[in-house]
């Protein structure tokens, strides 16, 4: 069966949580999962918003926010109200786009929701995300210029495509087959659904 | 402490699943709750909204039935798709507004949400109404004339204002003093919330 598929914005909110959640609830159950980063600015376009729903209406907004203080402490992560939301987030899906299978992947990953969510860093400032790869080890300048490649932009595109054919409209979301999961509240659901569909614990977790 | 209120709307899907659980999960835990019957549709419309967002927004629309399905099948509820949607659920709200602190108050909410997502039936029909009302012991004709009095039209549209005013935008809302919870997935942590800032288990539940 193939492996869950964790949808990720950097921008998101929610996506921040569950991304610096997911490794350890997984990884627990021994279920394998893939890192798929998109966009969801064209997503958000598609369904009439030139903004963040969060930002185009204020009481969800306002909710949102109080809401991941509460989910920040109760999962222990940190969090500081980023000052620019939703912040661009189009290189750092591009690296993340780069990066697919790589060994520094997940700490990259780590590092972006970091820098946006805990200490309010502007990532789409490749200078920030230059910095973020050099301290897992990367020649950032070398990784950035691949990740800007006209190939490997058109990868992320084509990604995002795929998102929206698969029916997804938001981030986080889990795909485990044919099943979206939407939210960090629906993690372990798309864990136990492929548990319950037959896919086993993956030996190499 | 004062209890958690659960606020509710009659045409909301993720509200049937909630107030179908909702008794148990809080009588388990010994946390005393209070129905909060409100229309979505008014706060709705100051969002921008003259319909559902599920209907709105069809991606997200797609997602939630299919989400819901499972969710009932998970939960063990009875689910079939209502060919009208959202119902028209003034009458039910009125009736449930009527009710507040009587006897027959939860049966009377289990009776219009199984009718309105396990029967496909019309709960904006006055006699599907006193047919509920009447299967739990009541005079059906005799509520409903209660229901549409002005003084308790009147206190549901202040119902409604005041969930706006507490930062309400969805159903089910979970409130715990001035934290809000959204949605069927939140049920526990307001749970969680109420019993950690003291509200230990209520003595006469």
């Amino acid at each position: 069966m193939a492996p869950v598929q964790f949808w990720f914005e950097f921008a998101s909110t929610y996506s921040y949580i569950a991304a610096l959640r997911i490794e350890a609830v997984a990884g627990s159950r021994g279920v394998p999962f893939e890192w798929k980063p998109f966009l969801l600015g064209p997503i958000f376009r598609r369904q009439g918003w030139n903004d963040s729903p969060f930002n185009l209406y204020p009481a969800r907004g306002r909710y949102m926010w109080r809401d991941v203080e509460r989910l920040c402490r109760k999962h222990g992560l940190p969090f500081k109200k980023p000052t620019v939301f939703p912040r661009n987030s189009v290189l750092a899906a591009r690296v993340a786009c780069a990066g697919a299978g790589q060994g520094w992947l997940p700490g990259f990953i780590r590092g972006v929701y970091e820098a946006n969510f805990a200490h309010d860093r502007d990532i789409s400032d490749a200078a920030v995300i230059e910095e973020i790869l050099g301290t897992i080890g990367q020649q950032g300048a070398r990784v950035i210029e691949r990740a800007t490649s006209a190939e490997n932009k058109e990868r992320l595109r084509r990604e995002t495509e795929t998102a929206w054919d698969l029916g997804i409209f938001g981030a986080p979301t889990s795909v485990v087959g044919a099943e979206l999961f939407w939210g960090n509240d629906r993690i372990d659901d798309a864990l136990d659904w492929y548990s319950a569909k037959g896919g086993g614990p993956c030996p190499s977790m």
